[in-house]
């Protein structure tokens, strides 16, 4: 069956997806406010796709974003610091009955469009569905697709309805939870870069090519871990428990488990560490600093966790780029989240149940 | 005339000073417990120097730490986290009318001797007479002396003739201030090191040659700026109004004032930038962050000043380095720093002014 699915955005990931859908047999249409950037012929764009995905691909390209009203389920592929921006305006037009899905949803992002459109299911993955870079040839290098995604879902069609539509288009890796606040803490990348970025600032400043993994020190692996004991307990005042850094690398990376820094250089020697970013103005720090880190501090705020390290981290990247991303998380104030209580956060995140959820 | 000096600390610092007393025609001894790694003919030590002093020189070596009782003037050259174990020991044995010098006192560390001591003079110099190391060949090589050393000291011979003895014994360049927290807040070492070290913590823990000039980043300086706008707001609170840290890198590095990454790049220009550390275990953090920052920190607390930027590095510098750095800074308690009032602490610090002084 043909499925016809919007993605927004037309970064690495947005197309890696477009690919993915492309080579399983639906008909994805994109649409971008940077789409110009794409090869494209008339209204289709066409990606060159090298790695777990291969060969050339077609896909549609919207010329408006009203157009998306007519897609039953819409993919957004955004980085946070891409939301405000991009997603805003589109919260407007979301019409009853349409299933937005927001890959690697950061800061609970799914609530704001829950609350901005009545009537439409959110949903929101973890991570992506994979990662993926355009090389400098132009081919998209897509690596292997995630095995597992956690998601959860607001609205009336219910979590087993929301995970079988993502299952449908994107394969049998999602496993759903109950409550939206569990993907977005599940999500390790934001405290993982900011270990990686801060002691390695100046390589990433001046351009050098420096393996992330292989800088993976004892210094890195320490703070790591300092900032997931926090981001776990976190995640336990609001009666999740979550795998730990260690365990997901594990999963991911195929290495025994041990010391952060010692799994670090396993995946060295499995040649599986790619460079660490060579500029300043990066997501690892622009996206995750307010969308990843500074969510986290505001959710220990509501739930009187401390949480010294991220908040460490958070200042020091502040002073270091004279820019206060905690201010740039929009969605604190949007979803009211200074100040509101555990118990409420909670009620808001919670997956409607449907009858067939109910029945699992 | 020959003025009998004890020097304790066998470091390049107490060797350093050693030497240039030699050369100023005077008899200096030396007690350290590390004293053994020195090369030495019976009680004499020998050291050979290059770079701004030259030719071997040799002094004295005491047995025991009794032996410094006999002396009226001991420089104390340790690093503030030797404190403890070496100084510690020897505040019984002070007798009244001793001057005891701290070289690059960090911590209000004079105040903790004086307190220990009944009729001392104690005197802080802000930062060290100057720089050195010793070579892989055993020279000890010394960089040219500080034009300008900042002081201060407590008890009854005063300000003038403290400065006075400094002056006959170590040269025209001490500027004495009337309290011990002008030179303990006008050393800028501890807030440049956390700058300079934090965004290169994995060269330093890899064994890298890096340049540390050659790596002050606009990230770094960015960093630097945050702490030292703290480290002023903090002094201006005790009514003291520092030079600024460009203002210090242009008087000490004769480059022109401008935003610290080009004084910085001046400074690799001219050729004078040293190497950062190459290890983790280095003073830039094991002295300065228990005895500079959380000295610092401690001061704003005092002071009701906001330090989000010293806060943030020593929080982080503990996370990576998994050690409480707060904790290490046995003085804060010692001195009863938390919990204190700033006039309380202003008048502890105040020079007791003596005749000579008030005359000025």
């Amino acid at each position: 069956m043909t499925a016809r699915v919007a993605i927004v955005g037309a970064g690495p990931i947005g197309c890696a997806a477009a690919a993915f859908l492309v080579r399983a047999g639906h008909a994805p249409a994109m649409w971008s406010p940077t789409a110009g950037r794409l090869r494209r012929d008339r209204d289709a764009a066409t990606v060159a796709c090298t790695g777990a995905l291969q060969g050339k691909v077609e896909f549609e390209l919207l010329d408006s974003p009203d157009r998306l009203a007519d897609f039953p389920v819409v993919l957004v592929c955004l980085p946070a610091n891409a939301y405000a921006a991009v997603l805003g305006p589109l919260n407007a037009g979301w019409r009853s009955g349409q299933h937005v899905v927001v890959s690697g949803a950061l800061s609970l992002a799914p609530l704001w469009i829950a609350a901005a459109a009545m009537g439409v299911q959110v949903t929101g993955w973890a991570t992506t569905l994979t990662t993926a870079h355009f090389q400098q040839d132009g081919l998209l290098h897509v690596n292997p697709l995630r095995s597992r995604i956690d998601m959860a879902t607001v609205g009336a069609a219910g979590a087993a309805s929301a995970r079988q539509t993502c299952a449908q288009l994107f394969g049998e890796r999602f496993v759903a939870a109950d409550s939206l606040l569990a993907p977005a803490l599940a999500n390790i990348n934001p405290i993982a870069h900011a270990a990686e970025v801060i002691p390695n600032l100046t390589r990433m400043e001046s351009g050098e090519a420096w393996s992330l993994f292989g800088n993976f020190t004892p210094v890195v692996g320490r703070l790591a871990e300092g900032l997931d004991r926090e981001r776990r307990a976190v995640a336990m005042a609001f009666g999740l428990e979550l795998p730990s850094l260690q365990q997901h690398y594990a999963r991911s990376y195929h290495v025994p488990q041990g010391p952060l820094h010692t799994m670090a250089a396993a995946i060295v020697r499995n040649g599986m560490s790619p460079n660490g970013p060579a500029v300043l103005e990066h997501r690892y720090v622009l996206e995750d600093a307010p969308f990843g880190l500074a969510f986290l501090e505001a959710l220990g705020g509501v739930a009187d966790v401390r949480t010294p390290v991220l908040t460490a981290c958070l200042s020091l990247l502040a002073a270091a780029y004279a820019r206060d991303f905690r201010a740039d998380n929009f969605l604190l104030d949007a979803l009211g989240i200074p100040g509101t209580a555990v118990g409420t956060l909670l009620a808001r995140c919670a997956a409607a149940a449907s009858p067939a959820s109910r029945a699992r």
